[in-house]
């Protein structure tokens, strides 16, 4: 080693040595001498020969949370590099509902809506059955308005007019802004937008396949395959990017990782599908366990017990389960053509049990029914149209057209019927509506029902400026996570249009907290 | 390096350097060269210069699992070393109740019981909500007869005569045979006296401080503390064990960890106690999460709503709250003198609700009630005698001594009596026992209810021959997992007795399986 390689600023090859605690220790890997690295820390990564790029920031995923990483570090100074698997950008956000949860947005403001951060709060902590980390979600509630303050006026997102602001489940009030086209692309093309006006670029096919740490623990660096064609591991070149500030994970979620979901929760078989986007794997979050990150509630996976597996995605038969189905019809389990579980039973709580019975449960409503189907205007006619709802003139022909035993199903619709008279749900318990109708208008509709993963609670943990927590309890210098590849924010069940928010208040958090960060190199 | 320190048999210095991807790659870490180990785990860690001590197998933990695992590997040959950190054997077994379910044992047969393993198998799944790795709970299942036959023939455990066969909650059967003195220390003292006839011993006050691995990911060593001082980490004095089968981690749960268990449910704070002993703490496990082992339902962690903070441990109040207060009492918020929760609601539901108010909940009953406390004989007694359990010649005396609203406590008290008539909990919809009394009779009972850590079902995941299980789902070679340590077993929810023998049946393969293994030096 010559002399003139070492500063005492740079992480230089002497700096190794003296983090390790000496040649000696260094050397002992090699050659049998005694030393441990003294951090609590997975054991340091060798380093490339050659870096093949260098940047300050380096952002893994281009959702709603990573490009709000990558506009605020690249707004405060700092050179950012953007990677994204996939073929295109946006990964789960491009394809989610668009609907964002807000205290004090104007639109609660034309409406006369009274709200305050702390309600937020509670309806998560609620909703998470306290299981939440308080500060996290708290974070998120009070810089909720300033997140969707952030998206009108600076990155120029459209919402809706106030009229449509949403009044979700288990939100005490109405607070939910769903974007002008219903669509989460509504605010990732926006932020893409930006990004690329502040000179920035997102580099798609390109896959993040380890971190890699200097010998203090720091993250340094990535190792990483450009020109990669998702799923397949092993294609693109692999290319080193040294990181001088910091790595921010923003990969998403692993609603669409089978394996590793079944190791989180075994009945969730690759017959169970999941409303993501197929880029929804663990790889990331995982590496960031093998550099010695916390793992926090993994196993809390959301699943919809609203969906058809007739459809792709998230689809429109969620609004024809949700109101005429669950709130004004029966579930029932077409081998018994009986009803098995409260149909307004815990979201958990149906699916597993759809999931136990092996095969998709059956949906089914009257001409009373249907008109609580939600959604935008024409959702029912669009679902018969598509052969997702299925509509009959009669009770005996819908039961026939699914292979269920009538006499079964019969005695279920007028058990159901009896229950409205009587304000008692026998068999199962379940709320009835004060306004329900009895289950025998003709034309008669069923939807075919089998939950799919929607959302993954947990993952690494962070704290409030978004670093990368790890088993020791302390952050891991150079490492940030932001959304959904983070755990803790929405404890057991996150609440409908909180994912949005969280994505955008921690992405730009990371992304403010990274820029900050001294560079090493 | 000589030629003549190398073997092809040994993982010698040449043979880490091999694996590592030739001298260049290790090199590379000191000066530069390129080389990453080819596997996804964590990277290698640094040798010793010198190892102190050398078995086959090292035992992590001296309970049920771990002197299970030490009796099978000291039988089929190996050479054992039991390691336990606390200045005492035993673990938090020694203080478990002792009883456990078994299929087919000679006490059901006494009995005339009928029973399979596909029943109990049932059993555990619908508790663990289908989140149950089904091949591991199928193991507990299956060889639970010859788990309790082991215990009887093999190493001499007394059980009580079949007529005190319990029949548990959520057991369809009654299957849980106890030892004949009601304790784990039963099963773990002739487990040690089993050992010890082998020659083994168990080395207390020493601790696990960090697992070596080679460059391949094999853990070839451990790096302990002997002389070791719960709970101080920089206490005793440090060696190194070469292990050349493997090690078995048996280090229990971490119900005591406060710090840990709070980043998996931050509501878990440190007022809330443990039924547990002061070591069941998470560094094993949190090592093994270091060296790449997948993290399993870490986050479900089972709580007793059942336990008083006026006791030490678990206790003898979760016989009086089970029966007179959640089955023929009520339980109040004494801030208001009102129920909260139904008492019957599920036991997370229940211990969730009693510490989101932030202080003990009482218990009430009455002299009808009290008559429904289970446990050994004149538990009421004790309970009173102890200041536990509260006796009053009136409810206004009652409400008087816990500060409660009186005027509020009478209105739940007639509410309750009330819904006895007309069959139905108006408030909270819980199932009412048939043969319930209302509350009027003196005297009066009250208990103080403030739930207690009891089992973290979480862990590492293992698979069916006790192996560690990596990120990558590959097994870890030379690392075993057994008993509350690892993960998978119970799902969701761990139902009572099934504890001990989870332990018992891991341990023994995890025993067996690391036997086999081939020693690399």
């Amino acid at each position: 080693m010559k002399k003139g390689d070492v500063t005492e600023k740079t992480l230089s090859r002497r700096g190794f040595l003296k983090t390790a605690g000496g040649a000696a220790a260094v050397a002992g890997f090699a050659a049998g001498g005694l030393g441990f690295p003294s951090q609590a820390q997975a054991g340091p990564d060798a380093l490339p020969k050659k870096w093949d790029e260098t940047c300050d920031v380096l952002v893994v995923g281009s959702g709603f949370a990573g490009l709000a990483a990558a506009i605020e570090a690249k707004e405060a100074g700092a050179s950012v590099m953007v990677l994204e698997k996939m073929p295109t950008h946006g990964g789960n956000s491009i394809i989610n509902g668009g609907v964002m949860a807000v205290v004090g947005s104007d639109m609660q403001e034309a409406r006369g809506i009274k709200d305050s951060p702390d309600l937020m709060l509670a309806d998560m902590m609620k909703a998470g059955l306290d299981m939440n980390y308080p500060e996290l979600a708290k974070m998120v509630a009070y810089q909720s308005k300033d997140a969707y303050d952030w998206c009108k006026q600076h990155i120029g997102v459209k919402f809706t007019d106030p009229k449509m602001l949403l009044h979700m489940g288990g939100h005490t009030v109405a607070r939910s802004c769903p974007t002008s086209i219903y669509s989460g692309s509504e605010i990732v093309n926006k932020e893409l937008a930006k990004f690329k006006e502040l000179g920035g670029t997102v580099t798609t096919r390109t896959y993040l396949e380890k971190l890699i740490r200097h010998a203090n623990g720091r993250v340094v660096g990535a190792q990483i395959r450009t020109g990669y064609r998702f799923p397949d591991a092993g294609s693109g070149k692999v290319k080193f990017v040294k990181v001088k500030k910091g790595v921010v994970l923003a990969s998403g979620g692993f609603s669409q990782d089978v394996a590793f979901r079944m190791t989180q929760a075994p009945n969730l078989v690759a017959e169970v599908n999941s409303t993501n986007q197929p880029g929804a794997t663990a790889e990331v979050l995982k590496e960031a366990f093998r550099v010695g990150g916390n793992p926090v509630q993994v196993s809390w996976i959301q699943l919809g017990p609203w969906a058809s597996p007739d459809e792709k995605g998230f689809g429109l038969a969620p609004h024809f389960a949700t109101g005429p189905v669950f709130s004004y019809g029966i579930m029932v389990d077409p081998k018994t053509g009986k009803r098995f579980i409260s149909e307004l039973a815990d979201r958990k709580i149906r699916a597993d049990a759809i999931i136990r019975t092996g095969h998709a449960a059956i949906g089914i409503s009257d001409d009373e029914g249907q008109k609580s189907c939600g959604g935008p205007p024409g959702t029912v006619g669009k679902l018969v149209e598509r052969g997702v709802v299925k509509k009959f003139d009669t009770l005996e022909e819908l039961s026939k057209a699914h292979d269920m035993p009538y006499a079964a199903v019969k005695e279920s619709v007028d058990n159901y019927n009896s229950y409205l008279k009587t304000g008692t749900d026998k068999e199962f318990g379940r709320y009835l509506q004060p306004d329900a109708k009895p289950i025998e208008k003709a034309p008669f509709y069923a939807v075919r029902l089998w939950p799919k993963v929607h959302h993954t609670m947990g993952g690494v943990q962070i704290n409030t400026s978004a670093q990368v927590i790890g088993l020791d309890g302390k952050p891991i210098e150079g490492l940030y996570a932001a959304g959904e590849v983070a755990g803790g924010v929405h404890g057991a069940v996150r609440l409908g249009s909180v994912a949005v928010v969280d994505c955008l208040v921690f992405g730009r958090i990371a992304g403010k907290s990274v820029a900050k960060m001294k560079a090493w190199s």
